[in-house]
């Protein structure tokens, strides 16, 4: 099984290399996964117009790894930005979305589960992700600790202690059975057991949790529905043969 | 009171004028509307794909408005592709949503409305725009005309006809008691009147709902509220002092 | 467009007026703006019980305004008394309520929003309201102020201090990206801007909100579904002729 | 045990009589019961315009039963119209409403259940009852048989075939479990156990699910909520000392 | 009318004696209670395991009832373990769990509840009650006192104290306008009219609610719905005659 | 890895082989799978009392595999029943119902799923399945092939024909974007990709996924969290020593 993880935003190479041998050493014996990363993007993705900004590079770049043949694709972001969008373009390759499968991961878990996000601002779209993935029922909270994504990997000790405090609230006054983490870069932290220890709940890393719900599911020979992400009908259809060819200039 | 209406697609020049005079025919008196086109986008948008490319484009369109001294800004797509983003970009001016807006106020109409979209691949991203609008609990259906946006406005006498037809199943079988046409393109043909007396039920055309809520936020002294919509931190941090510097090319 | 503002409680004809100025001030150009009071009704209506009470002459008075010619009703209450029968006896004239339209205006602006409601009596009422506005999932709470509604407008300066503090409380700890003031004496105290900038987040004032959304319904064409809202059987049957014919006495 | 039904609309003495005999027949032994009747009302109540005009005058008789030393009261309309109102002037007796209260029972014989309502029209009012009574979720479908209440009774064949027609399409379509009739004059047809038969559900009679639940309710202790249903603050305050002091007239 | 009580779990017959007294004591004049305890079972039931080790035992005591000529049962835990399944093998006695009927009294007494529970561990089991009643909606808060079963009545003070304590929080915080003691024990406790003096909401006792919603529901001639809770197909179809039949063992 | 398989009912031998002999070749390699089987228990689980018949033999059989140190637990039943309570006695070995788990793997397909299941009756626990799953809101419907567990097996060409016809039903009346099998022989049958190119949308075959998710959730460190389900309070608080002495006989 190959399995393609898709960075949507700038990332140093030396990182990308960290992560990339990270999830290599996460992966079922058997799976090879490869770290593509697109060369235009934001930094990093606080807000939803980040998000948004991420998306054409990030789907066109997923769009390519179908033709490498990649069985499925992680898009690297825990907004899952544009998620809907690629699974339109896919139809030989799954493609999942950390935010959404960590959301399901820990509603598997227990009753109820909260997630961790870096920011504040971040709250509302986790809300809809949770909608989206379909167990907003099971949402007890999203709580933020308020550290910019890029200061999360640079500053290990205090981000650990403020994840803690946060889901240690959650857990007590929301009353969490299971925490996700609400970003990448948590993830790539590769603390969750640490975090775990200090909670006393399950606590779900996205990156590390996206990567075996897909092994989990191309095992299973499932796919995502394309009656739920239909090819985009200019294609279907055949009058725009090109997905460039779908954004024009003047 | 100044409202700008934003085309996130491109379109021709005749058809651009032939909108802004029919915003500017439909405006209170006292009301300036103009329409702006970008000059880069999808030629129609009907997926989810077209949605997120036409937002970069869109929202930087948007922003220099403000800048323009508008008001508000009507993002001109029943999709409300982008419409959180655009919301976090700007705080001196107003920006609603078509496809948002137009379920709202068919759900101020009766117990439960139904909204006509162009095809069958739509709908389940109209029910996550009704999710996001508040309103979930009144959608009684989303029922789809198949028919190409582009082709709406072309072969005009078959797109009423098939619209009309949607519109009495949704009223008899989904017992809608209002109809929401999803589609901006539905709405500059400017048929609500004439659909409404075929089907019997009230319908909102969403490229007028879309200006008349708007005029009547502004005038109330309303705009999308910040805590919501919050500026992203990196501008808000003066991190970042540019919009294009968000966007990072290697 | 001529707009009858119907009010169903008693009231001093100097207030009387003072409320018809402001919303002549508030409307559209081209808008004229009456403000008519029953001749019978409770003094204020702080329960169900006075809701109820007020509704028979409410109801008659808002009637016979259709026959004047009016192109839409207030109904001045922010609980909406019998707002559902009001539209069900009105076929030709747009009948808007202020309670579930602040409701619904507060939910465009943001993800969730409060309602500041003058007596913790009245919260229940509130979150039915919301389910009937259909906007119930938006809803992140009703504060009361407990301030019985006589004395909001005589003891301003309190009355204000109450309601920012509730407000601040809103959208701290519920997270509330908006307010609607959840009466009319509240609205007609004309201070929804000093609140919002006293709280931070948009503040809705229902008396001014029902009035821009009945122009731009009015002037999108709108009006309440009769499928929603049908006229009573016995009167649309022809069996009674007369609405006081509904109403016998032994 | 002492318990009244009050009717709110006008009804002639025989027909009083009648029910009467039938819920005296249904009571358990111990308890009496008593059926009084509004001297002025409607005379039957199948729109929301009829259930608001019943209100004032049922509200008023029913609360002289509490002085008269009744344990409960029941308001014998299927649309509980003004319930929460007479639960505020109440807190010595026990009221039921017997839409609430057979929804509720039915509620509690199965996974889901549809309500059997006269007309058409009042469709929208029982989705607003079961939100209410709590058990929306358990609500299959609303069916009409349109039938005017008033000729419920005097075409008893018609309106059983009618009745079991629309149980039928309940079970089937909308698996309804169980079937409350939303309509006194149904529930003093005493035909649940035929339509039972004929449909293969528990059918729920109103009449007779309110008197065993009243009866219950008060052998159990147990009254309406104060808190849920407060005296109105101008009683409770000592403001007005008279109910007749709310209504004013100039 | 002939209801019969069922403890789930092994309990002296000097308890089982007191019970039985109480029930006979609470219930109408003209019905006969007995009290028939299993020979087998948990000692108390604090957890899903205990829950279900009761059942198989459970359900064939409360089935042999049925041929006794009972009309109803009580399944005598606030549980309701195996209700459904008892259900389906009943199809002549009525079977009533007192967990879901002393929610829905509650729910019927205001607009939210809340649920009183022996220990922390038992609040996620009291949500997913709720959902089975069909109340959720109407559901405040589950409250846990700490204090395991068999303690409740050997400590009468000390528990009395926290029941209190706990109604008094759920009040306050969680707006609750009713509570439901969540055990037996706290039932046969017989305290509720001392919870409710204290607290100032009404306190539903599961153990006489669900004994007067019995004999409400069999006077009424209602049984729970063979449509939702079917006859095992083995036995309906005759393939399995003995309910002993279905359990095999190797 | 060592993942235990759990059947809850009697199995023959030829049979356990057969399974055990799908679920190793299903397995990633390096994970070990055992198939182990109750001595005593229903023929199959076609009720809900049959659910509860297997409850008892099935958790000890489970629990005894912790002592095994197997890191995983899957209970080989679609209905999960008594997850809960073995997951109560399990800390150290996962356990994973493929009910739960197929739901919420079809839920992560698409916007909407449906479960296909053996016969009508057990359509009402599927909805609660897909409620404690937390995906009641993607749960399109449940539809019954109505065909006899047992025999679902013996007669493979008209349990096709069945599931598919359900399945087209499914997505088309349902808009289901995939189906989930309800049934472990359904699984077994090992015809998921079969009837997903007759249907069109992903099918999710149970015990497949089950494995995989367990798998997945094993090699990420997850168990099931035990502030969800903790732990029996008479266990934990050292009061019984023994799982046995939970259960009394006279």
């Amino acid at each position: 099984m190959k399995i393609v993880y898709v960075v949507p935003g700038l990332m140093e190479e030396q990182e990308q290399k960290r992560r990339e041998a990270l999830l290599r050493e996460w992966a079922f014996p058997g799976t090879e996964v490869d770290l593509v990363c697109v060369t235009e993007g934001p930094a990093s993705i606080e807000s939803m117009y980040e998000e948004y900004l991420s998306i054409p590079a990030a789907a066109k770049l997923t769009y390519a790894m179908q033709e490498e043949g990649y069985d499925a694709a992680i898009l690297g972001c825990a907004g899952d930005p544009g998620l809907d969008a690629i699974r339109e373009l896919t139809d030989k390759m799954l493609v999942v979305g950390p935010g959404q499968t960590s959301m399901i991961v820990s509603a598997m878990l227990g009753h109820k589960f909260s997630v961790i996000t870096p920011e504040e601002t971040l709250i509302p779209s986790s809300h809809e992700l949770a909608f989206k993935a379909g167990v907003l029922e099971k949402l007890a909270s999203v709580v933020a600790v308020n550290i910019p994504v890029l200061e999360l990997m640079t500053n290990r000790e205090e981000s650990m202690q403020k994840i803690i405090a946060a889901g240690k609230k959650a857990v007590k006054e929301d009353r969490a059975d299971a925490l996700a983490l609400g970003c990448m870069s948590m993830g790539f932290l590769n603390v969750a057991e640490e975090i775990e220890k200090a909670v006393g709940v399950p606590v779900v890393n996205p990156s590390k949790a996206a990567l075996k719900i897909a092994e989990a599911l191309v095992s299973s020979g499932l796919m995502h529905s394309k009656t739920a992400f239909a090819t985009p009908t200019k294609i279907s259809s055949g009058r725009v043969k090109n997905l460039d060819d779908l954004y024009l200039r003047k």
